[in-house]
């Protein structure tokens, strides 16, 4: 998407060689508008995918998920962090390990909110080692949901999430894919 | 708000005397076209006041803030939970106390992303004491920046935060005021 790649090579802050900071239009400060235009980008994409729910986890997710999920319209579910693996029977839960904290947080949904056979769209800002699409994924499969596609904001093309997930014959559809940061420019996949 | 009250009724989850889930359509589960109806009328509101960005705190603030932002529009800022007080020079910060999990959690906002003289607009889903928005409101205060107004989606008129930041003039718009809950039955404020 252009002008998501153009927003990135203008205002992301490079650091090091795989560090690119956009919390000034996506995950702090968030540009309401230029999101609407990823919204409907979302929405173009998984259109004729008849998506029943878009699911995301909080925080960054939820506002990208709320201003796509407009444009089909759908509900948004988001899974909760930090709740309790063994609040047993009321919420279908994961554990997402992130590599740049070096922690594990449980994720859960609570079953009321997904149900066997709906269609659900996977919306989050950002992936690299695609361990929190994996935590989604794990309660669609609780649920006996199914994965109908997962829309990305920025995906890190230097990392695995993204082809691993593809490889698996899962449509992953990322705005921007970064496939390097070279003496500080960055470098999208074509 | 006639429709917001309608859907507490119908859907909303009362647990004792003091307590109404909402999280099948607001802050688990988000019926986005309900909340954008609620961004419109928070645009109706606060359209003559000139706000130049809209303050929330994640993570159920932030879907509001974004479906009521495109409304104006503006961008959308959300303090960040559980980061250090000590980070220093980039953040301001403010304590959040919540009586109900009666815990200290402290709010950050970059320094970059709220400036001197911006008018602003607190955006939130719920209110009881009103300790988030006190936090919010020593945030913008920090930045020299103006609060402008506080808009809320549901109130707890029984307790004490939304007369208190009424009576010290600060004006706040709750969509729908919960005065009691008599009987399991929902008495709303006129």
């Amino acid at each position: 998407m252009q002008l998501l790649e153009q927003r990135i090579i203008e205002q992301g802050k490079i650091i090091g060689s795989d560090v690119v900071k956009v919390d000034m239009f996506l995950n702090h400060q968030m540009d309401v508008e230029l999101i609407c235009e990823i919204g409907k980008e979302f929405h173009r994409l998984f259109a004729s995918c008849n998506i029943d729910k878009i699911l995301t986890v909080e925080a960054s997710g939820i506002g990208i998920a709320c201003l796509t999920a407009q444009y089909f319209p759908v509900p948004v579910v988001f899974a909760k962090k930090g709740v309790h693996s063994n609040v047993g029977t009321k919420l279908f839960t994961s554990t997402v390990h992130s590599y740049t904290k070096n922690v594990d947080t449980v994720i859960g949904v609570s079953k009321d909110y997904i149900k066997e056979g709906e269609r659900i769209l996977i919306i989050d800002d950002f992936m690299a080692n695609g361990e929190a699409c994996k935590g989604m994924m794990e309660i669609i499969n609780q649920a006996g949901a199914v994965l109908a596609g997962i829309g990305i904001v920025v995906e890190k093309g230097f990392q695995p999430g993204g082809s691993k997930l593809r490889d698996s014959g899962i449509r992953v559809e990322s705005l921007a894919i970064i496939e390097s940061i070279d003496d500080g420019k960055i470098v999208f996949r074509k």
